[in-house]
Order: structure tokens, then C-alpha cells, then sequence
């Protein structure tokens, strides 16, 4: 067979001979800006050419440090066709995460945002290897007089430029073409590396109908960041089957994205459960139309039942969980029930994580370290292999995290005999009681079944007894009122009753990590530096 | 990324995994059996340790001389998962070419259809590497006394083995998995090895939504012979999504179909255009229910445009046509209209052999060996290349099929600025009449337009003054009666004047070649040596 290449090149040139006239629509708070794929690709020549003048060469990386938009998905195409690096960066890091990864990656040239450019700017004063900046929007560089390195407008620089570009193949598949650093809650952040191979298998798979299914007829809403995991691939799938993409830019509050819903009809869309239970809770409350959506996708922690559950009674959506990490590309699993399965029973399968996309295998691996067998019961650390799966850390970090090529994701499930997949907790995360394991994901679930939880998190606090015990901290809806007592007798039938948190803190929110998650990290120093007010029970 | 192998072993193990309870379905002749993936994977298992019994080794060669049944399945996903490979051969092949494809590929045991043994045994003695053939179905052993090779009834031989079997991977992903060789109109077959690589991206490729979208939903009706090119990857495929299979065995009469169509009720097909046309000529006479297709496909030939529109009109049927060849896995492209047809327009585009799958590329390179614009008129060989395209022949045949990496299909056409391949005709099939060519597919597609006209095919013949001019044979529907001339008035306002055949014959039936193409050699052998009785008209 030849040794034709899986690229990012081939995902470029093969959605714009196949579907120049399909959409990348922007939305800017204001208006919705349309623009074809033909004029994206254009555009991303353009950005290419530009790239070339500003010195960028082979394997040099790119960074970008920005929002959703048709500007990003330029970067997205381009830099990797061009045989260079693109590295995503989270705008929503600490400045010494930001500074230590710029550094790390050694990035030479940076796609911001105005918007967050004052955050940039904080550090790139360390950052020596930054020679250029590329801004996005209207942004006044005089403000940074005297800096190492130079601020250019992005339209203004690519402007005028050849809209064509010699796009190049990487000299092998398995060259990097993307990389993204997980937010790292111990230790510094660790560099994952996208080959063009994974990419392109990748794109591949959500593209697959026993998957994600996306076509040409799709519109896909890319709620996901896309410097989180390459917005789980789906701006990459997408332009290789020609479905048009929606990007919020950093409009990601439920009211604006209700407005994209409404008015922009998009027929699937991905994000993260705190994304969505804000969504569903303002729909309870005001008119959005999801008559368009076919599918919701909900990952990067765990979709609760009653999230499921409220989406389909209440708006006949279908949100279907995924599970994957930063280093799995990230899809791994998906929710969906077995074909055959009576209505009645398919959220028994789309509350748990699902079952592996062709090409993923999964096993679980107990505290001895072997392989635990799929009966649903043996408890374990997850490990994951496929041509899509990280196989080590840029600079080869933290190589304890590998094991015979299999990644160890740090979450503790069990698998069934049917092939799906549950995830018990972060290995982190779980709680020790007793010399037993309490599931702070489970409990979290069953707290916000409750119809005025707005969310619930669960971390271990130390116990003079147990060793460890859960501290349950709620925030209520607007305007309502619950006590500890009222959601620990609402836990009784739910729960194991030795798993009854004697500990619990109303708070005003939960705090989220950069990407969306629950941050327990947080809760737990608050909670050891006796800053939660905390109401015992029982 | 990690190395994980894409394999078949990758696609028996996910299946087995995920969807135990889809079906292989097997049509005898009488009764449909049915088998479930687990037991398929069981069996798969016992064949696999009956061939380790039988000496077989890594790389060794299997071969099957069967039609479409779960055993060949079975031989299918256990011969490459346990590293050795699967040679599927012809059972329409002549003597000579059988005999030769054997010994060329080393077949250390073959698997037999009782009902082509006779031909088999035919040119084994010739066949010294053949040490083992297992027979599927009844056969009496003792009318081949003292030959060099036993034979085994496949059903006694696996029964009793254990049902498991510890698949492996391929050390290298580019590893051989899969062999079969040209039918091969001029000089020897050709060798074409799939590696599990190719095998697994290809079954990939059918899986997306932007191709033939098989799901677990789907209940595929596998028409294309398992020796032709793997049956367009359907089987495999289909075991990557569990979509349950639909078996014919040697029944690929319209009558036996109608009944599967009707009584089996799959969602999708495929097949060559002359199955589909019987088929459609016969449900025009006879009740058959389609109502459970969602999805023809058709290829291995064009597909005739009155043939796609008889489906649509009489069945409301959607005939897809597909274009590729042995050489690649096969399929490139896909007759599917831009999202936003309107459907009075979608013939426009089903007509053509239609744009590639991602994955695949293509380009026209003229007769002076340049790469000519994709413009919709420039005519040249059309060239392709992809991870699942053949790089070279086994042994290294014919090295001029290559051109610096990419294969020269033998196939003429042109590419509109949408992507649409045209296939005007094979190069060596084209009329080049007086310094212009004549295209003998599209004579013969405005021939077979005509209602009264079962088949046609259009040759060239040798002209004193044009060179070369087309013959048009004509193969009438029962019953009917038709002149030259009629004929000929039929074309006027349908292909340029000067194409008009002079010579015309009316045959009983179009010779076709061992996978059901129109064979020309034959045809215009019988006009060299007089044999076809020949009409003059104009």
C-alpha cells in the first residue's frame, strides 16, 4: 500500500475541494459574521504567507491565545500544513502556567485576542523565544511600549497577501502537528503532542456514524474552547465532511449561547456539563429553541443524570456523554445505549462514560497492578491505548504515567461485559474512609438530582477516625432555600448509608478550573485553611 | 502519539466487544441461518486453532474459494489475527489464471466451496505449496484419490476446538493482512496485498457519516462476491460497527435476492450494475419489497443513469455509485450530490462516479504526462493515491502502473472544479476515431437508456478510413424487438453525430468477465473472427 500520509494537509486541501461553499459563522456579541470555507482557506494562505515573512519554518510552533472564531480555525489549518507547530494556549491559566508553557513549547510567534492580550502581556516579558504577536481585534500596542517583541494586527498583517499557498505534507504522519498542555492541578503542566496521524485518525473517528456521525448537513456549535484538547476535534471533523461550524467566541454565557441556539440552528453541538446545566436552567426560565439540534455532547467531567434527564424531558435533546483527556486526543468513549435498547432503558447507558470508538482499547488495571477482568464490578485505574492516545509527554514528563504503552489517565472505573465504561472518581479524587472507597463523582450525581441544587461538589476532608471523609459543598438555586438535613435524608435510598457526608458548606459557587471543571483543589485548601463554613450532621 | 497498530485484529477484537449480538445471516438456498457475531468470533477462534494444527505460521498464505458465507468470514477476520494471510481467490477464474495466482501466492491451505471443488481440484496437482484444503459443505473426498494434499471438512475440523484463541497484533501495522489478485484482462493476474493498515482505514473510511455511514442500525446485503476486492470492504466494516450481514451465498440470481430483499430486509447493498439491472428488470414483473433499503451501492462498472433512475422511480431507492478497483481496497469515490441539491438536480451528480472519500486524492494527467486542471474538460488517465492504494504490485509487476507514487488506474476521465469524476472510459476500451476519441461507456449508457434494451456494449472495431469505429451490441428484453435503425434515430439527440455506430449486432447476452464486467476482449475477438452477425446502418 502507499505510504500516503494521514495529515492535517490532506484535512485542508480535502475539505476545500469538497465543500467551499459550506459556513464558518463568528459570533461577536453582536452579530453572526458568515464566511465559506473558500474564503477561510484563503484566508489561511494568507496567514501562512504571513507566518513565512515573520520567519516561521518547519517544526518552528505557533501559539494561538484566543477564543472560538474563524481566525483560530486559520491557525488551525494553516500553521500545521505549513510543517509548523500550532500550540494552543488556555486563556484562562495562572501567569506562571502561561509563562513556564510559552517557554517550554519555546513559541515563536502568538495569535491573541485583544480581549486577553493584557493577560499575555503580563509575562511575555520572560518569554524570550516570543518574537511576534499577532492581535486579534482592536488593540492599542503603545501600551506596551519597550517590549522584546513586536505587536501586529492580525487582519491588517495578513491583508492583501497570495490567498494561495504551496501547502506542504510532513515529511512523515507521525510529525507534530498540534500541541496543548493539560492544566495540570499537581506539578507543572505537561505537553501533549498531536501528530499529524492522530489528527486525521481522530477526525476520522468522529466522523464515523457509529459515532459522532458529523456530515455536510451537520452545524456544529464549538462551545469547547478549541485551546481545550483541540475542541475534542471537532473543527478538524468538521472541515473535512464540510459541516458548517458556529464559534461563540468568548460568549459562552447561557444567554448568548440561547441566542445561538435560536437564531443560528445548529444541529449538534460539545461542551462541558457546566456549560450546559447553566443552559438548561436558563431555558426553564426563558424561550430558546432547540428544534435544530440532533445531538449535545457533554464531557471533560462527568454528566450528571439529572442534566440527561432535563435536556430530554424538557427540550427532547439528546445529550450524550463522552470521556477522554487532553492526552487522548480526547475522544475515547461515547454514551450510546446498545442499538435495540427500549427508550425507557437508555439512560442506564448514557449516564455512564460509554463505550470505546474503534481504535480505542480500554482496560482496567487494579492496585497490583494487573488487568482487572470487564464484569462491571472490578474497581481500577483506567489505561487506554489507540492511535490517538498520547504515548509519552513533550520532554518526556512524568513517564511514570505510561505502562507497556498503555496511558494511565489517573481515573478509577470499572468496565461491563458489554464493553461500557464507569468512571468511579479521580484516583485524586475518591475518598478513603475506613480503609473503603467512597465515589465523590456519585455522590455529586445524586446531590444534584435534587431539584434546587444548582451544583454539588464533593471533596475528602481528613478525619481523626476514617482517615477520610466526603465534605459535600452545595450551591442552591436562585431563591432557594435547603438544609444539610433535608439532602442527607434525600441521599438515604440513593447512597450507601456509611457514604452519608456528616459535613456540609452552602456555597455561593463552585470553583472552576480553567477548563470548566470542578476545582477540588480549591475546595480542599479552602476547607484546611477554615475558610467553608461547614454545618455538621448526624 | 502511540504506535498503536491499525489492524484486523483491532476491528475482530472491537466488534466482539461491542456487538455480540449482531448477526451473519447466511442464505443456503432454501433457509436463511443465522449466526450471532459471538458465535462468528467462537468459530473465527476454531479455525484458527485448526490452522495452527495444520502448520500454519506467520505470513503463511490461506487461501478461499468461496461465495459469501459466515465461513468466509470467519477466514477473513481469523487468518490476518493470527498474523498470517488471507488469500481470497476467484472461484469464475479460468483454469490457467487459478492455477497460476496459487503458485504465485505460495497458499500453504486452501478453504473450498464444495460446489467449486471440481474446479479447484481441476489445477491443484499443479499446486505443490497446497498442503491442506478444508471443504464448506458436502463433499465426497474419495473422487480425488492419490492427490498431494488432504482434504478436511471445515465443519469436522474446527468442531470441538476451543472457542478462544490469543489474537495477535502485526508487528508492523503495514504488515500483509489480506491478498487478491487482478482478474487481469492482459497478461498474468497481478498481486494486490492489503495490509492491515489499509484494511483498518478503509473499513474506517465506509464507516463515515460523509460515505456509506454503516452503523449498528444497518443490515447489509453483501452482493459483491468476498473475492472481488473484499467485497468493496463491506464485511469488514460492517464487524467494526456491528452492523448485522446479510450472506448470499451463490444466489445472486434476481429471484433468490428478491426473496432476501423481501424477507431478510436489509438497509443497504452492494453490487455490480449488471446484478442491479436484472434485479430491477425483475421486480418489474415480480412483487419485491424494498421498503428496508436506505442504500444501494453500485460499481465495479458504471452505473447507467437509466439504471439509478429506475430504482428511484419504480422502488424509491437511492442507487449510489461508487468507483475504484482491486487496487484500491476499492473504494475512492462516491456518487453523492453536494448537501443542497435540489433533487430534480441529483442525477446531474449520481451520474458521475463522484467525488473521493477523505483519505484519497485524485488527479487527470494528460498524454504528455502532466497534471492537467480539474476543469470539468481536460481528459487524461486518472491517477489516485491514498492510504489504502496499492504502491506496487506483488513482486513488483509491472512497475509502470506507478507514477512517482501514485497509481495510474488505466481509467480515462476528467474532474470538474466541485471534485466530480467523470470516467470516460478504460484507455484501452476508448474508440479513438479519426484523431478524436469516442467514449464507449457513454454509448453504451444512451443505449441502454432505451426502454426496450436489456444491455448494450460498445466496442472498438478496425476501420479503413477511421481507424477505429465503434460496434454496439444489443441485448433486447424478452419479448421485445428492436432495428439498427431505430436504434440509431434513439442516439440522435443524445451524443454527438459522428459517434453513431455504423455497425451494429443483436446478441443474446454480453459476455462478462469473472467479476461481472462487460468482457470487450471477447467481444471483439468475435468480430475479428466473424462470429457476430453485424447490422450496417447510415
Amino acid at each position: 500500500m502507499q505510504e500516503s500520509r494521514l495529515s492535517v494537509t490532506s484535512i485542508l486541501r480535502h475539505g476545500l475541494l469538497l465543500y467551499p461553499g459550506s459556513k464558518v459563522i463568528t459570533y461577536d456579541g453582536t452579530v453572526a459574521n458568515e464566511k465559506t470555507f473558500a474564503e477561510v482557506g484563503a484566508r489561511a494562505a494568507q496567514l501562512a504567507n504571513a507566518l513565512v515573512e515573520l520567519g516561521v519554518d518547519r517544526d518552528d510552533r505557533v501559539g494561538t491565545f484566543c477564543f472560538n472564531h474563524n481566525q483560530h480555525l486559520e491557525a488551525y489549518l494553516a500553521v500545521p500544513s505549513m510543517g509548523s507547530v500550532l500550540h494552543t494556549l488556555n486563556v484562562r491559566l495562572f501567569s506562571e502556567q502561561l509563562e513556564f508553557i510559552i517557554n517550554d513549547a519555546e513559541d515563536k510567534v502568538i495569535i491573541a485576542d485583544a480581549v486577553v492580550m493584557p493577560l499575555l502581556a503580563k509575562v511575555l516579558g520572560a518569554c524570550k523565544t516570543v518574537e511576534t504577536v499577532l492581535v486579534v481585534g482592536d488593540f492599542d500596542a503603545s501600551t506596551l511600549a519597550g517590549v522584546h517583541y513586536r505587536v501586529l494586527s492580525y487582519e491588517e498583517f495578513i491583508a492583501g497577501r497570495p490567498t494561495a499557498y504551496d501547502w506542504v505534507e510532513p515529511e512523515s504522519e507521525t510529525d507534530a502537528a498540534v500541541m496543548c498542555y493539560t492544566s495540570g492541578t499537581t506539578g507543572n503542566p505537561k505537553g501533549v503532542v498531536y501528530s499529524h496521524r492522530s489528527t486525521w485518525l481522530h477526525s476520522q473517528a468522529v466522523t464515523s456514524a457509529a459515532s459522532l456521525g458529523l456530515t455536510t448537513e451537520d452545524r456544529a456549535l464549538v462551545v469547547v474552547p478549541m485551546f481545550h484538547a483541540n475542541a475534542w476535534g471537532i473543527p478538524h471533523a468538521a472541515w473535512m465532511v464540510g459541516a458548517d461550524l458556529v464559534m461563540p467566541g468568548r460568549f459562552l454565557q447561557a444567554a448568548p449561547l440561547a441566542w445561538m441556539f435560536t437564531n443560528l440552528r445548529p444541529t449538534m453541538s460539545s461542551g462541558v456539563p457546566v456549560i450546559w446545566n447553566d443552559l438548561v436552567h436558563y431555558a426553564e426560565e426563558n424561550p430558546v429553541d432547540f428544534s435544530s439540534v440532533r445531538l449535545l455532547c457533554g464531557g471533560g467531567s462527568a454528566v450528571p443524570r439529572a442534566l440527561i434527564e432535563a435536556f430530554r424531558d424538557e427540550f427532547s435533546v439528546d445529550l450524550v456523554q463522552g470521556w477522554g483527556m487532553t492526552e487522548t486526543s480526547p475522544v475515547c468513549t461515547l454514551g450510546i445505549p446498545p442499538v435495540g435498547t427500549p427508550p425507557e432503558r437508555a439512560i442506564e447507558y448514557q449516564v455512564t462514560a460509554g463505550r470505546p470508538v474503534a481504535g480505542v482499547a480500554l482496560r482496567i488495571v487494579d492496585a497490583d497492578g494487573n488487568v482487572a477482568p470487564n464484569d462491571g464490578k472490578s474497581l481500577g485505574e483506567i489505561e487506554v491505548s489507540g492511535p490517538w492516545i498520547t504515548g509519552s509527554y513533550y520532554k518526556n514528563q512524568r513517564p511514570e504515567s505510561f505502562d507497556d504503552g498503555w496511558l494511565r489517565t489517573g481515573d478509577m472505573g470499572t468496565i461491563d461485559a458489554e464493553g461500557y465504561l464507569r468512571i468511579v472518581d479521580r484516583t485524586k479524587d475518591v475518598i478513603k474512609s475506613g480503609g473503603e472507597w467512597i465515589s465523590s463523582v456519585e455522590l455529586e450525581n445524586a446531590l444534584m438530582a435534587h431539584p434546587l441544587v444548582f451544583e454539588a461538589a464533593v471533596v475528602a476532608v481528613p478525619d481523626q477516625k476514617w482517615d477520610e471523609r466526603p465534605l459535600a459543598c452545595i450551591v442552591v438555586k436562585p431563591g432557594a432555600t435547603l438544609t444539610a438535613e433535608e439532602l442527607s435524608s434525600f441521599l438515604l435510598d440513593k447512597v450507601a448509608r456509611w457514604w452519608l457526608p456528616e459535613r456540609w458548606s452552602f456555597v455561593d459557587e463552585i470553583p472552576k478550573t480553567s477548563v470548566g471543571k470542578f476545582d477540588k483543589k480549591v475546595l480542599r485548601n479552602l476547607y484546611a485553611e477554615d475558610k467553608l463554613k461547614v454545618t455538621k450532621v448526624g
